[in-house]
């Protein structure tokens, strides 16, 4: 019997790591796939429509509202970021653990659309390595740095309303603890439900044969 | 920081294994504490009492139910069984994930009242299953097992009510298994508020530091 896959929602502080972990993740473990969001902001150097973001005009993404195609959306530094439905749903259906990736905003409202989602919320082992980070990287000016912390500030105020937290302080380490986490979810009632139905079926059957 | 153990809820039908699973799971796994329940029913040869069970008399139970000293309580076979408060709270505090092995009623009256309690059943790779390990066992007569068909049946019902389900198929894999699902709590919000609240705070602080 095929056990669904889970939708995982993973969000975290700009600089926290995301993106190393879930690429250790995505290369030590099978069965895991990126959920691919639509954009209306102008893809960055590198990036490849339909494998980063499916890459969309306004226009386009306001007809993806209209019609109810995406899980969830919200507006970020003037642009627009969704997640269409059809996408996730089929990857889940094959039995994918999904991982979405994104803001609060948009985190809480796919909470309430789909409440079985797993919400997981990446922190960094303290405030003062954030900061560290962003600063290392070398790539961001001191203002864009204080912005970023102004915003985990901001942020961090949500990641109560989140199921589960993970600490990445070693990124291979991290991805590991969010494997265990995401895949012991597939324990869940709530994914088994074809299983848990067949044993109630059969020990009534088998309690009547023994009449 | 230390983090709060989480209280395991454990049932399952009679004959499914948990006894063999949970031994496997102590031997190969340090953080756990059983959590001793008080009963009325008269020791089985080999139970120790203050180990297996803290056996005490009607009326003694009846006074622990009136002082508010049991987490839950219930009645089976003309028996009291109950879970002493104290005993639980001290091991969770001490960080021990205390697992909690009783029957569906005791249970579900434990989510009402620590409602981050994790519900497991464990359940038999099936059905069939269930019944060759009951007539296997050679200590029971066909009336016993027909009757604990029966009961199994009845339980069966409630598992949808559960958190988690793990299959026993064999004791060792269960044990891990359910190792891995237990041990995934810890990273729950809930269970990590301290370090949560300080990250919050930390940000906040660095953030007016760098105006």
């Amino acid at each position: 019997m095929k056990t669904r896959g889970s939708l995982i929602v993973l969000s975290g502080f700009a600089g926290v790591g995301k993106g190393t972990v879930l690429k250790s993740l995505f290369e030590t473990h099978e069965g895991y796939a990126y959920s691919v969001s639509a954009t209306t902001r102008s893809p960055r150097p590198g990036e490849v429509d339909g494998v980063h973001y499916f890459f969309v005009s306004k226009e386009r993404f306001e007809q993806m509202i209209a019609n109810d195609e995406l899980l969830e959306y919200a507006c970020y530094v003037d642009n627009y970021y969704g997640t269409p439905k059809a996408y996730v749903d089929s990857k889940l259906e094959d039995g994918f653990d999904v991982i979405l990736e994104i803001e609060v905003q948009g985190a809480l409202n796919i909470k309430k659309k789909v409440p079985d989602a797993i919400l997981i919320y990446m922190l960094p082992p303290s405030a003062v390595t954030l900061r560290d980070r962003l600063t290392g990287r070398g790539t961001e000016t001191p203002d864009v740095i204080r912005k970023r912390m102004e915003r985990a500030a901001e942020e961090a105020v949500g990641v109560e309303q989140y199921d589960y937290i993970v600490v990445n302080d070693d990124a291979d380490e991290c991805a590991q603890e969010l494997n265990s986490l995401i895949r012991a979810q597939r324990h869940r009632t709530g994914s088994n439900k074809a299983f848990i139905r067949m044993i109630q079926e059969d020990l009534k059957r088998l309690t009547k044969e023994g009449d």
